[in-house]
């Protein structure tokens, strides 16, 4: 198995244990697309080049604004969430969920999983 | 009292009433300062082009990933949160915590403030 193939198993496993998960996405720090699991209607490039480009703003803003190292970043639209986190030094997972989903719980298992990811991308 | 110093009397109340808060600062949509309550190490300035950077990135992946307008956005660094939120049509809120500040109070006082803050600013 392919290290796309476990990063997508990985996913796809969070999205069906997780309520409220629509759809996530791997993608790389300069905003292309790694891995997904995007319902049809969402756009896997489109996901890829707005997480990079929200990054790259979250991340100066961090450091301007005396926050330290970007950690996550939690978007809240009246149709629901966007959530961004990096996975290791050249990747990011972003997460779209539903508008009642539990956040704490997602940001528990994202904690989890972009760890194993970044583990992933960066053997050998 | 001008709108200008009720609207910064708000947020020092704010500030005082909610463990946590380091800095908060109303800005207009275009990047400019409106009112704040900052410690003398941040520059009223930089947080107020920050902010709208953050939200017109922001407004666009929300409307691009099927998220619909967007309400709050939630910026985690590993020394603390920028928690950025609407104040009416023209006006933002920016509010910088502490990393072990009470987030779900935090979003319930801005729910507040922000709205009043969105009244006072539509006045004649």
């Amino acid at each position: 198995m392919s290290k796309i193939d476990e990063i997508t198993g990985l996913i796809r496993e969070m999205e069906a244990n997780t309520p409220g998960i629509e759809a996530s996405a791997v993608v790389s720090v300069q905003g292309l697309p790694i891995a997904s699991a995007m319902p049809s209607e969402v756009d896997e490039s489109v996901v890829a080049a707005m997480t990079a480009a929200i990054l790259s703003v979250g991340e100066r803003a961090s450091q301007e604004l005396v926050r330290g190292n970007l950690q996550q970043i939690t978007m809240q639209g009246d149709q629901g969430y966007i959530i961004i986190k990096g996975a290791g030094i050249s990747a990011i997972i972003t997460v779209l969920a539903k508008n009642d989903a539990n956040l704490g719980l997602i940001f528990m298992v994202l904690k989890k999983i972009s760890a194993r990811i970044g583990e992933l991308l960066s053997e050998e």
